[in-house]
């Protein structure tokens, strides 16, 4: 598969019952998510939320023979680290089960890497869940390094609440905000 | 140190070169960021774009002796995986050197971790290097899991330009988007 059959594109609201399909045809994903139709509503929300904002991007791969054959979500978020440099984060890759191997996944990855080089970011990242080798072997491939630990904090968990509360987000700052 | 003697805030352009100081301050950030003044132009431009994102926030903690005790950026994203599931992303967390185990680390995450869960977010993510044995032991004191590859893609290294244009991105797709 090369990049010339295939096309690459904003997801519509249309596509979302066929996003949701693709996200719970996986084995982490069938325990994660709900493609009973109508979809719960929350998956509208997200992709309203999605759709509004300039930074996220929800990219389906149409190959010759299936409409959303693959999707990915992009996100370019600009950081004040690299002095000031933005990043765009990927998550949310999954291509269709009949056409895994195929190498849509790998034009889908070089393609979301250039969007992330047009939109000046100077860094491409993800994580990659270690129950997945295939998938850590595939990114590695692209030249992804696997440098970091990736962290996770289910808020299902229990949480020490101890700390101050958020809505002290905006109490005044004390004195001078220089040093 | 506890959080009754701590201020939580949002960072305002005042702060900038004192949260610049403290990323730079660091045996990995020290390569990466220029606190010359005045500023490079380009955290003068992250800055603004941090501050008019409503899902990006920049928060730094005031200690009774020093502001910008510490500094850490909160993500905010919308996902269509985990049926519309938003995450909270933490990124750039930074303590001043004088200021490193006494606890205003722990509960600048405990505030962020706080911030998360009023933001509605089911779960709070951050990679962190491998170069970082320590800060990886913090973070799994506060219940995250390393149970990811935390993967980067530096776009100064040779990307294969051979895919579609990310300019095809708005390329109609050919028939109907459902299937």
């Amino acid at each position: 598969m090369t990049s010339s059959n295939l096309t690459f594109r904003p997801a519509t609201r249309e596509d979302l019952p066929a996003i949701v399909a693709l996200l719970a045809n996986d084995a982490l994903g069938e325990k994660r998510e709900n493609h009973t139709l109508p979809l719960p509503a929350s998956y509208e929300a997200a992709f309203t939320a999605i759709d509004q904002d300039p930074n996220n991007e929800l990219i389906v791969v149409d190959s010759p023979d299936q409409v959303v054959a693959g999707v990915l979500q992009l996100t370019l978020v600009p950081h004040i680290t690299y002095q000031g440099g933005w990043r765009a984060q990927i998550e949310g890759v999954r291509v269709a089960a009949n056409l895994r191997s195929s190498g849509i996944g790998k034009q889908l990855l070089l393609w979301a890497i250039g969007r992330a080089k047009d939109r000046g970011c100077h860094l491409v990242q993800l994580t990659s869940d270690k129950a997945r080798p295939d998938a850590i072997r595939f990114y590695e491939g692209l030249g992804f390094v696997p440098s970091h630990e990736g962290m996770k904090l289910h808020l299902d968990a229990s949480v020490d609440d101890s700390t101050t509360p958020a809505s002290a987000l905006l109490r005044p700052v004390q004195g001078d905000s220089q040093d």
